[in-house]
């Protein structure tokens, strides 16, 4: 019962993944959308587009682990925008040390498969990991794409970068990155992103 | 292309299910709960609490796939709140439509994939359904447990039908059933659940 004391108190602090906003919004009533939101859709998306992905062995379950858990350590170090340049230098650091407080809620052997599945996640070295990035690059592109650019239009932002932060794409869901610049151009069109 | 649009045609739809709201609040702050956030929720509970199941060879990924598409059906069907005999009359007619046509905006094979789940979650004859009822029926126990028993509050709830509601636990995950009681019995005696 002690074990499952710990399962259940990590359970419940991580119920906090609800009230950690992200700059993007939802796109019926554009209110900013929380992480356990966008890992929801991201799981969901694993689930539909592996056969977009240039290794059809990649295992599906792994990948659908990193999409549930990846955001968990932003509970303590906060969301921080991919564009803030400043936010960014220290982001790391943040979040390894709240991985730690937080995946040290639980028993010894689940503490060590989440912290692996999310240093996993972060190296992106292997093909699980880089799945599930082209799915945490693609989520918030189709967000925007569906509210006129919403996070686009904020400072710093313009079509260069929003390429070079979805490019993983282009080496590992050819078919992704075809829709994904479509995308982009066309939001360039209509004025929803700087060219 | 025509594929991968049906795909993300789907994905983009199901972006509602984040403002499908629950009688649930969550913790901190005490709003409602929504669809993707509880489903999230599910999905982290089936990674960390399998070895509680009554069969541990219960295939993994296909329970999380339950988790998280269980409840895409009240996109158009709404919540039911589970304690509501007159709103759960017609729930699973209700539901079998919405079904219909939320999962036919997807590719063929892809449409019948989440039917097929979804109506195997909602049988429950499986292990695999199983363990997601389980996790279905814990998940909004916790929050209540953790917020003076917000829902069971509500008229009509008592603890007889908390019991009732959660003795898919008893069977097949004793473990948690025992922790479901307590948190039962705590809350008669706090006065947050009517006995």
């Amino acid at each position: 019962m002690e074990r499952l004391q710990k399962q259940i108190d990590f359970i419940v602090e991580i119920d906090k993944l609800k009230n950690i906003f992200r700059q993007n919004v939802v796109i019926e009533d554009r209110r900013n959308e929380n992480d356990a939101e966008h890992s929801w859709h991201l799981s969901m998306m694993a689930l539909l587009l592996r056969e977009h992905f240039i290794d059809p062995n990649v295992d599906l379950l792994k990948s659908v682990k990193m999409t549930i858990i990846h955001d968990l350590v932003e509970i303590y170090a906060g969301d921080t925008f991919c564009y803030d340049q400043e936010g960014n230098k220290d982001k790391l650091e943040r979040e390894i040390q709240s991985a730690r407080k937080l995946f040290s809620i639980l028993p010894k052997d689940q503490e060590k498969e989440l912290w692996d599945l999310w240093q996993e996640f972060e190296e992106t070295d292997t093909m699980e990991a880089k799945f599930a990035a082209c799915l945490d690059r693609m989520q918030p592109l189709l967000l925007n794409s569906m509210t006129e650019g919403h996070t686009w239009k904020k400072p710093g932002v313009n079509k260069n970068k929003v390429i070079e932060r979805n490019k993983i794409l282009r080496d590992h869901a050819p078919n992704l990155w075809e829709y994904v610049i479509s995308k982009i151009d066309d939001a360039v069109e209509k004025g929803h992103l700087k060219e």
